[in-house]
């Protein structure tokens, strides 16, 4: 070796020696302890050792980008929107409520005074729980609990070796799948991809029967039309087994509505979050205010606008049921001014959402963010937005990351590889928040005297005691040198990620359901479709 | 569409319409004003306008992940390996330095208390330059300052086209060069690649030669035997115009020391160190604490035997030119338990790099650490490690960030595409801090009212007066739709970058020089060079 090399440089060679002197024991699979799972475990092995099902709680302080006279600011202008402005409530009911509670009604126009949005804040629990029919499976929105959830919504799908598609029911199970398999996913969102290959009539009830049937996981109901939303409810209702009461008694599912930015909030959205409210389940409201677009192209200007209309429905929800949980979303971000495309997991979204999270603090209400990229493929680009997203979601103390697996092109395409990879990378944020402590073990003084100047740590009892729990062991990274990776066959990141897929999918274990509540689902379901399910206008 | 579709659904060919309408001077180019950068320039237009040359100050609060009594155990557990364990400095002039100084020195062990370590720290600048030889490159280490340098000291380099390759003086030079480019690049680190086809005993000198004339930013020193730093330093000097004391009165350009972890400073480290320290210029010590292997498996015992490292030898300095620059370094990571490999961009990395800025601050002392990743190729896994590192980076407060662009296998490989890629996320980093402001124009509530409900912003003059700098522009990035993209070609984030590597190398321009000093500095080369430069035992 060339004298001038970087003292730098690694040493695996010399390491990778002393170790297996110093630790016969360490081979494969007994140093990944940490990983395991019950379940999904099979002769030969399971395909990955993967990290505890596990509540993950945010230690660290929020990254604030803004002073208090910043957070007062947005505060007052979002204030001045409702109380000046107003906000356009597409929906009778809703008017009436809002009339009722003493608002302005002007045709559709609501304005609000800040007292009483404040007064109707001031119902909202900073956080509650989802409860699905797994107790086990339970997560806590809010405080300093973070979750992460299934990518939502796209109408295609993609993976390397098939390329891109619509969505169909089959990709979407396989999704929901992976939803279930994975200990990091903590709730299943939307429709991890929209199975076009079902009539918008009845795919409600087919999708819910998969997801409820293939996962044990938090649910969600689209609210789109009051069919839909209320056979969600009893379709949640019957897979816990529960009586109408007990449904109602703790959130078992939740709805997540997105306002018609700028200032409007439209019939099918408000109906569903009323109906779920009525029934003590949660919604999270997410306007959808893209910097320059529909709101105002000053990135804080845009938070503003999204804090008006978020706070606008949150208060109509606690005039209809006080207490019941809501949250603030945010989709705040900019497009690209040449072409209008959206932009995610940029800069400027990353402030956005810190910003956010300021607001939501300010609020006293949980946060929600997503894993957003605005790349095409899943290459570098998208994980560098993705990165910058579940990064602006830490930083931002973000309680409920959206689309935490899966998304490429700002939501139009689920990509099996991509999920597998976000998973990897969920897997080290999880990790990250894992509790330090500084004990002299911690320290570790005697170690390091008993190992003295030049020698190595491999052998010393300390380091025999901690070796298989001490560091994160990644299930898809590949740490192997050149030399080594490259004699495998030089297999990339993507590609072990569709291998990996491929096994988990061939692994994975439906959770178990008790025989007689299944058919009853599947008989409402089989009801439901005999009635017509939900009108379509084709 | 289907009325199931997504409301999160971006709305990119609406948007795209009214934004023709509104927006017809949003013409490709005009819209980046932002980036752009004189001297670049060329017919056709430059390969990519690119953010500006700035100070880069980081705002954030640094994320904390122990409380101040952790920062009391690690600082007391390093002041215990000090006192009870001691250093060995493999130098005699060190040990007589420490000696005299009142250190116990047991043959090479050198043992020294905790209140001459504060003491000598007391000596040390919070923050300093370095001026190079164009003065508007001057950077600012330390405070909030956060400054990002080129790979350094890889053997091998590649690109997609040409794969991987031991390093030459073509690719040694191809990697000055996007040095020089990028403003994202404030300093000119190690050698980019090491050029294997010069001679060990004379690369210095032509590496040094080309360093100085195909950029103008800050130069480092390798600590590598007396003639080479003496050379550097000479030739440093000769590029400055400056005489031996203009050269002295300020720092022109540093070195960075690994220790022999654990506990141990070799002879040539030690001796580069002194010689620089003597003339003013600045040195960072690094230890290379590989939790698990050269320090203890805690990551918090790893920091503690780290920073009982790097003191020892700041301390050393402090003796010898009270007031020189130092900074402390960062490079604990854990290993792969398994194979002993060195892992880099791990949640452990990133929780070790926040607690040394914790200690890095506690003494008062700038923070280096670095983008790394473990990945063998420039892929999905190459890019999360690389973004965990630079996040690292930000939320440690560090203020050097050493390897921020190229860096691939733990250091020992230098990619073309990565470079280009990394200077995209540095660019986005540099976008993240710029400030923020919250008065009536931000919040735009008037401009909220202007638009009202169901509206959009693209026409207003609230817009129009702003697009065009509101957000970060990317040069790599590739927002548009998966139609057009896939019209365009399907080409992946890497391509894209290898194309734009190469358009750039095209249109580099070399820093002026004055060509008396250009004569000097090759006629310093060519009289060292016939004197046999460094010595070598082959």
């Amino acid at each position: 070796m060339d004298e001038d090399a970087d003292p730098e440089q690694p040493t695996d060679p010399l390491i990778s020696e002393a170790l297996s002197e110093a630790v016969p024991e360490a081979a494969p699979g007994r140093l990944r302890k940490r990983g395991g799972r019950a379940g999904n475990t099979r002769r030969g092995g399971p395909a990955i050792r993967q990290t505890l099902w596990t509540d993950v709680i945010n230690t660290d302080h929020p990254t604030e980008p803004l002073p208090p006279e910043g957070v007062e600011a947005i505060h007052d202008g979002a204030m001045r929107v409702l109380e000046e402005i107003g906000i356009e409530f597409l929906n009778a009911e809703a008017l009436e409520i809002l009339r009722d509670a003493g608002c302005t009604i002007d045709g559709e126009n609501v304005r609000m005074g800040r007292d009483f949005v404040m007064e109707m804040l001031g119902r909202a629990p900073s956080e509650f729980t989802l409860t699905p029919r797994n107790p086990d499976r339970t997560i806590t929105i809010g405080g300093r609990h973070m979750v992460f959830g299934n990518i939502s919504s796209p109408p295609n799908c993609s993976d390397i070796e098939r390329g891109r598609r619509s969505g169909n029911r089959e990709d979407y199970r396989n999704f929901l799948k992976l939803t279930q398999y994975f200990n990091c996913i903590h709730f299943a969102g939307g429709y991890p991809v929209e199975p076009i290959d079902i009539h918008p009539s009845v795919r409600h009830l087919d999708c819910l029967y998969d997801k409820l049937t293939l996962t044990d996981k938090a649910a969600h109901a689209y609210s789109l039309g009051p069919e839909r939303v209320e056979d969600v409810m009893e379709m949640v209702r019957i897979a816990g087994g529960l009586s109408q009461e007990a449904f109602e008694a703790t959130p078992r599912m939740y709805t997540n509505i997105n306002s018609t930015s700028p200032l409007k909030h439209d019939w099918p959205m408000l109906d569903g979050a009323m109906r779920l409210a009525r029934r003590g389940q949660p919604t999270i409201v997410t306007p959808f205010t893209l910097a320059g677009a529909m709101a105002p192209v000053t990135m804080v200007g845009a938070v503003t606008q999204s804090i008006a209309e978020a706070l606008a429905a949150i208060a109509l929800l606690q005039c209809i049921r006080p207490g019941v949980g809501v949250g603030i979303g945010t989709f705040t971000s900019n497009v690209d001014m040449k072409t209008g495309a959206p932009a995610f997991g940029t800069p400027d979204y990353v402030r956005a959402t810190q910003i956010t999270g300021q607001m939501a603090r300010f609020y006293g209400l949980p946060l929600r963010s997503s894993n957003a990229c605005a790349a095409n493929t899943p290459d570098n680009q998208a994980t560098w937005e993705s990165m910058m997203s579940m990064w602006a979601a830490v930083t931002s103390g973000t309680n409920m990351v959206y689309h935490a697996a899966g998304w490429l092109e700002g939501g139009l395409c689920a990509s099996f590889e991509k999920f597998i990879m976000d998973c990897e990378v969920l897997q080290q944020f999880i990790a990250y928040f894992r509790p330090l402590t500084t004990g002299p073990e911690d320290i570790a003084v005697d170690a390091i005297r008993e190992v003295g100047p030049g020698g190595h740590f491999f052998g010393i009892q300390h380091t025999q005691d901690r070796y298989e729990t001490a560091f994160y062991s990644p299930f898809l990274s590949d740490w192997s040198n050149y030399e080594n990776w490259e004699d495998r066959g030089a297999v990339t990141t993507v590609q072990r990620a569709n291998r990996l897929c491929k096994q988990i999918l061939g692994e994975y274990e439906k959770p178990p359901m008790d025989e007689a509540i299944r058919e009853e689902l599947a008989d409402f379901v089989a009801r439901r479709k005999q009635e017509g399910g939900a009108p379509t206008d084709f």
